[in-house]
Formats: structure tokens, sequence, C-alpha cells
């Protein structure tokens, strides 16, 4: 065991590694590391239930650095304890192109990252998730196979941030008693003193959210030690604010704001080595302290033994089951499922809203993916997220599969990356589509990171209605398709919403947004059961009647309707149009040309119909194509009047055809 | 005054108006304004410095109604204390298109209302600024102008929402002993009752943030009087929590979810009113009522008469610079200024950082603009907000123009927004391009209110470097561009940066939006001291030289530079091309299509460099244009590697214009 090193020289031996990285790199952020180290070391050598060789075993405890700024702590610890994802000359290469240690945590790049930290908040808020999933996995396979952990180290900006407070009020309400918070109460910000911007009593304020909260010092290795233990005990989940000092054994630096974030350069490196007493050169471990370190990764060999051990009792079904699970496979039969969904609605034509329609497809997707969670940011009525099967998730009681985050939408896509990354679920969330606004840097987490979540937006549009421009999207569209491998889909039926669920189910490569409509739409599709033609984001819904096409009109959602309506409208005056509806711009955008190509087509006029702003549609209708949307906030009133008013009508679209058909 | 009539019957006056203005528009929220009738009606007579006749008196007291879906309790009040903009007739047109009573609140739509609210959190959030800004301005002229208190109405909602806590900390903190915020704690959400997703004691929350808080019956008049006297004598903000009964009155959904969101129902509302003991038809209200209503409304005239005589007594220049801040108008030397900056900045070329540029453009305009507030989320090193004669602002002491708003981006941005209404100041606020993400719902509660917020948002790109994709935007320019009425500038050097600060001081009509790079950038403009030429979002800054342009090279901020390398290496082999700066591509896109045709030119070939998506760009290049930029996030590296890694490069600039030339 690691108790034939003192542990402070095992903790310098991150810090070691910090400010020598960070100089190496001449950028990046020493304070933490050497202020938290020797947390991570109490935590690492003595509790924490990991497998460096099997960084992806499904019981490991987590541990998320919230701070990611801090990430050579991380490294530090991943090398140190013997992952093959760091090593030394990793370490060298800190913050440079292609290496295992960016400059923030990449759980995409790195082994043994649980999840991309970096932007503050997301690292607690995520780790709700985690912590949850834990439960809910353990609900349904045992605490056997599924009994562990989540620890966070989160900084004052960490807590600073709202979607904190979103978090430890779901924790704390749900009673995640295996969630364990460090805060890493160094009283430095970037401007100066904390005391410059905040005064909050954390521990107050976590007891306030139903949390265990202690203080301590956070460079007592017993007194962290005692707080672990008694963590481990509560039923609720606990905060341990710890006092440290930033830049912990820089003479002229620690417990300033000076330490956060740059090198220490060269003499004061030397001097916060000698202050340390740590004798060594330039990412020199010595052997003893390595040997400590490898000695605490490989500690829980049996354990992760016995685990294994356990795992292979189990029925061979079952097994399988759970690793399919963990490994977000999508079940055998599930196209085989949505392939009937559809022969369905297309036997039986709808005029429902497409949210409606999502939970027609979702009666039935939620029966073929065990693992699918559903959840609402307290809209769930307006949603239709909570099909009938669905057990809600309640404090203490995690055999269900609904969960009621409250009006907490970061919170919400924050958890929803953790349960995700947490293996073993894939979790859909829903609010009203706006306020994707709210949960933005979640779904960029997501997106960055390639985790399959799925956002079910409604009200996706001024056909909202009466309740204003505050709640009717109209740049949403636009601005989520720019995000990178964010997949939006803006389905305009029930054939096509259960496309877009197919698709979402399948994308295990990153997220999925869903935009649904609050108001009736008629059913525009009535074949192709068995290809899902909205896989490629666009595709030739009505061909042009009589002829060479003469126009091409493209919508999208509730806006198709208007399009096949200006189909017949130009038709009656003698003007062949085709209609090509485009349930996802973004998908569509990163087809091969030739395929875009074939979907756009000839015909010399185009125009686009989207209640929403034209940004980024000339890529398909080209500069000199004609739009039919909107290029302000939307109104309050009766949706159909919001429509007539703001002139996104099947009128219009004539209208702006004939108009470029006789120039 | 109202004591004539009894409390019970002004507060039913508000909840029949309520019922049936939901009732007849068939949509609404009937739930809030029945529950909070009680709270409403003591603060309107009793305590409220407010003069209908004159909703823009700028000493009356704010009332901010966070729980905007509550709208028809603000409508209520409007009408029976006598303000002109909300007429019965208006109420009978509840949520009806062009009416004074939409869905939500809208400042801009109905004087007397503060801010629009909706979004929940932004309400409260907001307030903080205006209370805020209420204690700089009386910094500045005295109490004996300016000493009012901000009123808050927030729900569940508002205070599960995270931005609850960036703002109840920040308020605490500075001791906004003159914001008093009521909670009404009806314990009911959407989707059924509180304890499906809280449990967070509130009042411990608020006092852990420094907050002055009490539980009292939020249907006791004399308790919510005693809570106010209470919370005036603080010398912290107060939080008084309010237990009510929501849809208090309706005998079948009083207290339950379903009292929320919908009309009560001909049957229903008839029971309420019974109830109630309300004897009237729909829309009526009895003249002894209305009377003590109107009562309660002129009660400040002799009040607002006084500040009247105070305000004369002043100094006219004090006065005329008062009303000058009050109504956002830019002083007289503010253009003077500018061009004395841009003729000494092409006087001494400067190799800069943008962000380095705003802090030279500050020294001049902090002083040029008295009003003009600046701050940052914690990183003003970083974001180079902080010019040498900027004092901040500390708790207690108001007397600054700096303030440190910690590492709360969503937080400051509404904050912005409360100062900015409250009047007397122009907020710019600093944080990371990229966490434009956390305060987005702010940024578009200002758009859509037409509030001249400046952001000032540095380190906007993959020039970023080592921090990583996390840190670097890649989306934000196009995710931005697509808000209506925000002006997003990417500016290239010192003189567009300047040029950008002009443009944003003089936008009284809405927010505005400065991208600047973290990385140093050459001058690239060397004329035009007295004309903006960013005013258009685009202007020729290269002509082609020798003869006539084969090809136009459109660029932005840091990657104007790439685009004038390209131009000299293309012209090395003998190819004519010109740059276009696009320091504004969605100010560019809004202008009359004789300018854009004008300004893209027609040479054969486009391309446009960018270090961020194409989404968007196509509007000007053409969709076969060519674009050399980001389709993916980003990496972590020192930023020269970054940009050759992605390929953003002159030379990609030169071969996309040969490959289109040569096609």
């Amino acid at each position: 065991m690691t108790h034939s090193v003192e542990h402070r020289r095992l903790a310098n031996a991150i810090r070691a590694l910090a400010m020598d990285a960070v100089d190496k790199a001449n950028s990046g952020h020493p304070g933490l590391p050497m202020g938290a180290a020797d947390i991570a070391t109490v935590l690492f050598t003595r509790y924490l239930k990991f497998d460096p060789k099997a960084p992806n075993w499904s019981d490991r405890d987590r541990f998320v650095l919230s701070a990611g700024h801090g990430s050579m702590l991380l490294y530090a610890l991943l090398y140190l304890t013997g992952y093959d994802s760091v090593s030394l000359d990793d370490i060298k290469k800190f913050r440079q192109l292609h290496s295992t240690t960016p400059g923030h945590p990449e759980n995409f790049i790195t082994a043994g990252v649980e999840t991309t930290t970096g932007p503050l908040g997301q690292g607690i808020a995520t780790s709700v998730g985690m912590a949850l999933a834990e439960r809910m996995l353990a609900a349904e396979y045992g605490d056997d196979l599924v009994s562990h952990h989540t620890y966070v180290l989160a900084s004052d900006g960490d807590l600073m941030e709202g979607v904190s407070q979103e978090a430890i009020a779901l924790a704390g309400h749900l009673r995640l008693s295996k969630l364990i918070v460090f805060h890493d109460d160094n009283g430095i910000s970037i401007d100066g003193p904390l005391s410059l911007a905040d005064s909050v009593d954390q521990v107050k304020r976590f007891e306030a959210a139903g949390w265990n909260a202690m203080r301590i010092d956070g460079h007592d290795p017993e007194a962290i030690a005692a707080a672990i233990d008694q963590a481990q005990k509560s039923d609720r989940p606990t905060l341990i604010a710890c006092r440290t000092v930033i830049g912990f054994g820089s003479p002229n630096r620690a417990g300033t704001s000076k330490a956060h974030g740059e090198p220490l350069g060269a003499t004061e490196l030397a001097a916060a080595k000698a202050q340390l007493g740590w004798e060594y050169g330039p990412f020199e471990v010595p052997d003893d302290i390595l040997n400590a370190w490898r000695a605490a990764g490989a500690r829980n060999n049996a354990v992760h033994q016995a685990w294994t051990a356990r795992f292979a009792a189990q029925p061979e079904a079952r097994r399988a089951e759970f690793e399919r699970r963990v490994n977000h496979i999508v079940p055998a039969g599930f196209d085989t499922a949505i392939d009937g969904l559809k022969r369905n609605l297309i036997a039986n034509p709808q005029t429902v809203a497409t949210r409606k329609a999502s939970e027609i497809a979702l009666d039935a997707i939620t029966v073929a993916v065990p693992e699918l969670i559903l959840g609402s940011a307290d809209l769930t009525p307006s949603n239709n997220t909570k099909t009938k099967n669905l057990k809600e998730i309640s404090p203490g009681d995690f055999a269900g599969r609904y969960i009621h985050y409250g009006i907490r939408e970061h919170g919400m896509a924050a958890a929803m990356n953790g349960m995700a990354l947490h293996g073993g679920f894939r979790p859909a969330g829903a609010t009203f589509f706006v306020f994707t606004d709210y949960c933005r840097p979640s779904i960029r987490i997501a997106a960055l990171s390639g985790i399959p979540a799925i956002y079910v937006m409604t009200h996706d549009s001024i056909g909202l209605g009466e309740d204003g421009p505050t709640h009717q999207p109209v740049e949403h569209l636009a601005s989520l398709r720019a995000m990178p491998n964010l997949a939006v889909f803006r389905p305009a039926d029930t054939v096509e919403t259960a496309e877009a669920w197919q698709i979402a189910i399948n994308r295990t490569s990153g997220p999925t947004l869903l935009a649904l409509s609050r108001q009736n739409l008629p059913q525009v599709r009535h074949d192709h059961v068995q290809e899902n033609l909205s896989a490629a984001g666009a595709y030739e819904l009505a061909p042009a009647d009589g002829g060479k096409a003469e126009a091409t009109i493209f919508a999208s959602g509730s806006e198709v309707e208007l399009a096949l309506a200006a189909r017949e409208q130009l038709k009656a005056q003698g003007v062949a149009a085709r209609v090509v509806s485009v349930p996802s711009l973004d998908v569509f955008l990163e087809q091969p040309e030739d395929v875009r190509k074939a979907v756009i087509g000839d015909a010399p006029v185009r125009v686009a119909v989207e209640a929403g702003v034209r940004f980024g549609w000339d890529a398909v209708i080209g500069e000199n194509g004609g739009f039919v949307g909107m290029s302000s906030f939307g109104a309050s009133a009766p949706y159909k009047e919001v429509y007539k008013n703001f002139g996104v009508t099947a009128e219009a679209v004539v209208d702006a055809v004939l108009k470029r058909r006789n120039a």
C-alpha cells in the first residue's frame, strides 16, 4: 500500500508534474493542481475504485474534474497511477496538437477522463447524471453489478455558475447519496480575491438544497479521509468544502490569482520545488514515489476481479444485455420496430402535432429500447414525453424511466450528458425549443464529445401562438444547425417524426435534436415504409406534376404543408413545381455534392419556406432564391394569425415563385 | 386612501379580470394572478411608488413580474391603477395580435411593464441590475433624485432556473438592500406538485447568499405589509417567501397544477366568482372598487410633484445631463472623440489583439461616455475591459464604473439588461466569446426588447489556442448572427475596433456584440478617419490591383490578414483579387440589395475566409463560392498550429480561388 511513502511526497509529485508541464507548454493552470493535490492524493490512493488497465470498467468510481482548467491534476494522476493513455512523454506534450493532454480534459481523447470539462459548472452538473444513472442501473441490475461513487472536484467558478444550482437542487432532491463533491475552496478567482465578487456561504447553500455538507482543511490528509468516510455513510449527497491554498508551494504566488493561469517561470518554479522539498529535475518522479502511486493504481485489482467473477456468474442473456446497454449498442430489433410503426402510420393517416407524433413513436420506441430514459424540464404535458408505460423516478426510488427535471433546462441537459457517459441509458429530455438557449453549453459538450443525447424540443416556431415572442423560436433552427456534430431534425408529420426518432436512436456518435410542432399538421408522407427518407436530410416529397419542374419549393416541418399547398396553387396556374422536404438542413448540407445536387435539382426557380430566419438557407436556394419566413421576432396571438401577420403562407410562396419565374 | 374598500375585494378585482381575460382568450395563466393578487394588492395600494400618468418617471419604484406567464396580474394592475396603456378593451384583447396585452409582458409594447419576462429567471436576474443601477445613479446624483425600491414577484420556476443563483449571489454580495423579492411559494409546477422535482429550502438558500429572508402567509395582507416594512429596513436584499394557493378562489382547481396554465372554463369560472363573493359579470369592476384602485394609483402624486420640484431646483446642466443619461442619448461630443481616436490609430499603426484595441478605444470612450459601465465575468485581465480610469463597485460602495460580476455570464447579461432598462447607464460586459452560450437567454431578451447592451466577447476563435475546443468558438458567429436585432461585429484591427465601438455606443435600439481576438493582428486600415466603413457591415478594403477583379475574397476579423496575404500571393501569380472586409455579416445582409451587390461586386470567383463555420456565408459567396474555415470543433495547441491544422491559411484561400478560376 501507499503508506510506505508519506502522503506529502505523493502529492508533491502531482504538483511538480503540473508545474513542469505548464512551464514547458508555456501555457496552462498550475494553481489548481498544486492546491488540490492533497485532496486528489487521498482520494486516488485510498478511496477511488478504479483500474488504470480497464478505464471503461463499468463499475469504477467516477472522478469528474469539474474545474477542467486544472487538467494537469488529472493527467498527473492518470500517469502516476498507470493509465496507458498518459505517459510521461504525453505530459511533456501538454497542450500540444494531437496529444492526449489537451488544455482541458477531453473524454473523447484521453482514456480515464470521464467527461469533457472546462466550461465551468458542466462537470458538477454532469456528475449528477452519472450518479443518477448509477442508481438507476443498480435498480435494474442490482448492487452486485452496479455500486460505485461519483466524486467531483469543483472550483469556486463551478459553484458560481447557475447550472450548479440546478444540479445540486436535483441531486439533493433525489438524494443521490453516492455523489461526493469536493469544493476546492481557495478563495481566489482570476480577477483577484473571490471576495471581489462573491460572499456565498456554500455549506449553507448546499444544506438548503438537501445536501450533507462540511468544511475541512484541504491540506490535511486525515481530515480529507475522515470527510470521505463520513460522506460515504450519509443518506444524502455530500459537499466537502476544502479550504486550500491555490498554487500551494509557490513561495511568491501561492494564495494569489497570479498562481491560477500562467506558468510559474523558471525562478519561481525552482523556488516552489525547494519549498516543497522536491529535489528532482523537470518531469522526474523518483522510483519510490512512482512505485507507490502505481501500487495505488493497482490496489483495486482484486475488487475488479471479484466484480468480473460476479458478472461472469450472471446468465448469458443478462450479461449480453448489460454489455449492450453500457456500450450504447442499439437493440437488434429496433429498426424492425420502426418499420412496423411506420407501416401503421402510413396506413392510418393522422392530422396531429409532431409533438403528439413523437408520443406515438415513443409508445413503440420505449418498448423496443429499454435504455431510453425520458424526462422534461417541467413541461411534461406539453412535450408529450411521458408515455403510459413509463414510471417516474422519485427520491430514493430509482426503478423508473421518467425524470421530472424541474424547471432546469441546463441542469437537465448536463445530467443527460452524465447519464449517457455513465452508460446503460440513452437519455431524451424535453422542453420548449426556444429554451435550448438555456441549455446550450451542455448541448455543445454533447456535440463536442459525441454524447448520444436526444433533445425533444416542442413548440418549435411562431406556431406556438399566444405565448408570444419570448416563447417563439425564430433563430434557433439556424443557431443550432450551425453547431458541429449536432443533428437537428424538424419533421413534417407522423412518418417523418418516426424517421427522426429512428435516426436519433441509431445515432450513437453525437446528439440529435427534434424540433416538434405544437400545432396539428396533416400527414404528408404516404410511402416508403422501409427506407428512411429523412436520413439524408432532404428528399423529393412531391414531384413536378406535368412535365419538367419550373420551380422547387423547399420546406421543413410545419411549413411542408404550405409548400404542398403552394404547389397545388401553382399547378392551377400552369406552373409545375416540385416540393422537397428538408427535415434536417444541417444533415443535408453534409451530404456529398452529388447527393445534394440531385435533391436540389435544376429547376430555375428555388424558394424555401420555413417559420424561422433565412440564415443558412442560401446554401440550398442560392443567394437569389426566394425565402418565405421570419426576419424578426414573433408576436402573441392565435397561431394562424401569427403566420398570416408575418406572411408565412402558401400564397407568399406562390408569389415568391412567380416573381422569380417572371423575372 | 384605499382602506374604504376592504383588501379582499380589491384583490378579487385582479382575480376576476384574470379569469375573464384568460377565458375570453381561451389561453393563458389564471393561477398566478389569482394566487398572488393579495401580495400585489398590498404592494400597489400601500407601498409601490409610481405614477400611472408618468410611467417613465425615473424615480419610480420598479415592479418586475419575473413570473411573466402571470401577465394578467400586471395588466389588471395597470388597468386598475389607471395607466393609459391598458384599458378594459385592451384586457379583452388579451393575447391577441397588436394588443397591449400580449401573452407575456413586453416592455416595448406596454407602458408600465418594466421588462420583458416569460423565460423564467430573467425577471429576477434583470431586477438585480435595476437595483444596482439605482444605487449607482444615486451615488452620482444623490438620494434626493434617485431613491427607489425594486420589487420582484418570482415563481418557483424563477428560483429553479440557474440564473437565479447567479443573480441572488451578486445581489447579496453587493448588499442591494432596496431589492425586495416576493416568492410566490405555491408549491405547484406544471408537472404537478413541486415536490416531484424540488425540495430546496429557499429561505435558507437566500440567507446563504447574504439575503434577509422570511416566510409569511401570502394571503394575509397585514403579514405582507409587515414583511415589506421589515424588508425596507434591512441592510440586505430581502426575500419574502409567501405561501400562496395557486388559483386561489377556484373551488376545484385551486392548489393544483390544473390552475396554472389554462382557462377555467365557464362552469369553474362561475364557481370561483361565487366562492370569492364576486357578483359581477365578465370584465365588470364596480365603481367603488375601481375608484379605490384609481386612488391607489394617484396616491403618489404629491411624492412625484415633490421630486419634480427637487429636480427643477438642480442646475440646468445637471438636469440636462441627468435627462440625457436616463434617456440613453449619446453624448454630443462622442463621434468627434471617435474621429480623434481613429486619426491617432491611423497615424500610429499597431499590431495588437483586437481585445487590446478595444482597451485602447475604451481609454477614450470611457471619458467621452460617462454612463458607460464596464465589467467582466471574472476575466478582467483577459477581456481588457478595466481601463485605468475605472474605479470598481464594491459592496455598499456604488460610486464606480467597473463591476466584477463573478463567474456568472448569465447573471451578468441579465443584470446588464436591468441596468440599461433602469436608465442612466450603458452597460458593457465581457467574457470569452464561447461563453455567449451561457448568457444567450438574456442576450435574446436584449435583442427582443431593444436594450442597448454591449457584449465584449474576447478570444473569438480557434485563435484562442491552447485552451482547446471547449473554449474555441466555431459556431458562435453564425448562431448569434441569426438572432434578430443583435448586431455582431468582428473587427480586424484597431481602426475597425474603434468603428465597432462607435457603432455600439450609437446603437440605442438594441444590443451589439464585439467578437475580439486574443492574438495580435496587424493594422489593415490606413484611411477614412471620418467615415465609419464598418457601419454597412462590409466594404472593399483592398481593390483589385491591375485591372478587373477576377476574384473577391471576403473575410472578417483575424482572417482579414489572411485575405490580404492571399491577394498578394494571387497577384504574384497574375490573378487580380480584391478583398472585402466584413466586420458584420449580419448587418451587411440587412443592407438594401443595391448596397450589397455593389460591395459583393461581380468578380467571377468569390471566396470567404473566417475561422468559423460556413453557415450563413452562402448569402455572400453564393452556393458555389469557396469557403476556408471550420467544419468541426477546434483543438488544443498553440494557435498558429491550430490554424494550420484546420487549413485556415492564406494558401488555402489562394487554392480555393485558383480552383474556381480554373474550373
